[in-house]
């Protein structure tokens, strides 16, 4: 392995000088950085962290930060940033978060470090909670909610849950539960905004005892069901905050004998591909998870390279889709 | 920001030394390596790549390579990761290779540079094809088959197949349609070897017409369960090599009239969490995937520690989980 020594001597520059090529390259003048790269070339130095930022400035990476990497949305979205970020020649690190602001600052750490450039944030912003934006790290949140401090790419998640509870309430429903997400969690609150919003605007009274808060799971679903399955007057529609516990539920119901939608419609929320493949497939609202991943990609980069981002907030739209858990009637 | 002339003012040596320090400590002489490590540490110099390499020589992170971050399979052995490495003191770096061996060179690369320590591999060794081991990179096998030629943990894929379809044929079937991975994936040739030794032991002869292939996906599923609804002499069982094929299918037999158990059985592979939740709730072989990924990190620790794996291919125990996709009768 070639040494820093003999890219020295190859170039007629001082080691000294190699080292500040290597760790700060704009405190060297352009004609010695040259004689360094071409150095560097000839003796094929490895091609070590120092070479890399030396040859670029960056690293030519990004970290995304996922809090659950088994949400199969996530997953989606992860498949857009990578396709992005391959198209420009960036690599993707993942780091599986767990709704750790600890384990966030490890991985952001990498940017500090230099060994990354930039970061993508997953996770909603909760303030107070969550990792605060830092001015000399680049970064953007995607498919979050209202309310981020920093460039964030996102659906209206109070709208979305407007929509679908205006579907419902058009179908005849004044009885609608709803499967939340954690109280705390900015997609929960985004989302029961707009479940409030539409209730009042159809004069529907709001009754606490039809608000279930889950955690997103799959699990979770089946608790809630057994809830509503359990209360005196039941709802005949529920609204769940993700298709995870959207399926979950059916399958809570049919274990105590509710017949979905017969007795009880259900609709979701993401569109994750086990939402086509339920029995009955769930009626939900399709975020453009690939699209989010790409668009926040596009973001990242225009503020790794410097440039100004024409819009720090971008709304991208949702789709409604109607399949077997609502039945086919207006 | 401190700079590295600073650290070497105090340090009392050249910068070339402080340079050499970093990038080369076996270099330099004890006694030097501890003035600019003294210094580094007054002036409160930038815990950069550099510096953590010459503080551990190790950077403490490991690089998963996982062939599809959408696989809920590969979640879970990603979680055992997580927490054996977080007990460790090691950061873990996820990278979706989708297949690509181009993209699994990138990865590894973080190693060849030092960014990382060593690679966990989660997809099955193809000969002539995979990654090749490279006996300067710590790298460990995951979940994969047999035959991998570096250290790998993983269960009896093929011995696992044999026994679920020794049930189905304990259950009175002898016709038994297979959904399988891509021909060369190596899960889909041990699993299908287990399928024929099964069929042999029993003596019963095999029809290739009951071999369909698929891609390990809910619509590979769905496929192939309309060439068995479309069949003249349908299969009575169908054995899926993983869970999300087996789950798909469930919903093209449904479509197609044929109704799960009563009309055609059908198991699946890994016992991913939906596997509980389907309807009917599946039958499958529970792979240990949470203990597959937390062995292996140890074996992986092991090499990067420099020790010597006292065994290099380490084969779990798997459990067959009888739910309501298979009737309960034998």
């Amino acid at each position: 392995m070639s040494s820093i020594r003999e890219v020295a001597r190859i170039a007629g520059v001082s080691i000294a000088t190699v080292s500040r090529a290597l760790s700060t390259p704009d405190k060297v003048s352009k004609a010695a950085l040259e004689k360094v790269q071409a150095a560097i070339a000839k003796v094929n130095y490895r091609p070590n962290m120092m070479a890399r930022n030396f040859r670029a400035v960056r690293s030519y990476s990004i970290v995304v930060l996922v809090p659950n990497i088994a949400n199969l949305f996530f997953s989606t979205v992860i498949r857009g940033i990578e396709d992005a970020a391959q198209q420009a020649g960036y690599a993707v690190l993942l780091g599986d978060t767990r709704d750790s602001v600890k384990r966030e600052k490890d991985y952001v750490n990498l940017v500090e470090t230099r060994q990354s450039d930039g970061v993508l944030q997953l996770r909603p912003h909760i303030p107070g909670v969550s990792l605060e934006p830092n001015p000399h790290i680049p970064m953007v949140n995607a498919c979050g909610c209202e309310n981020t401090p920093y460039a964030s790419v996102r659906i209206d998640n109070a709208g979305a849950a407007q929509a679908v509870m205006e579907y419902l309430i058009g179908q005849g429903h004044t009885r609608i539960g709803v499967i939340a997400g954690k109280a705390d969690n900015p997609h929960t609150i985004d989302r029961y905004k707009g479940y409030m919003q539409a209730l009042e605007a159809a004069g529907i009274p709001f009754d606490k005892n039809l608000v279930v808060y889950g955690d997103f799971t799959l699990r979770s679903g089946v608790v809630a069901a057994s809830h509503f399955a359990r209360m005196k007057e039941r709802p005949s529609a529920i609204f769940s905050m993700n298709d995870e516990m959207a399926i979950g539920a059916i399958q809570g119901l049919r274990t105590a004998g509710i017949r979905v939608p017969e007795d009880m419609s259900i609709t979701g929320f993401d569109d994750i591909e086990f939402a086509r493949y339920s029995d009955p497939a769930l009626t939900t609202v399709a975020q453009p998870a690939e699209e989010l991943g790409k668009t926040a990609f596009q973001s990242l980069l225009t503020l790794i390279e410097g440039r100004e981002l024409q819009n720090s907030e971008i709304v991208l739209p949702y789709e409604f889709v109607v399949r077997k858990s609502t039945p086919n009637r207006r």
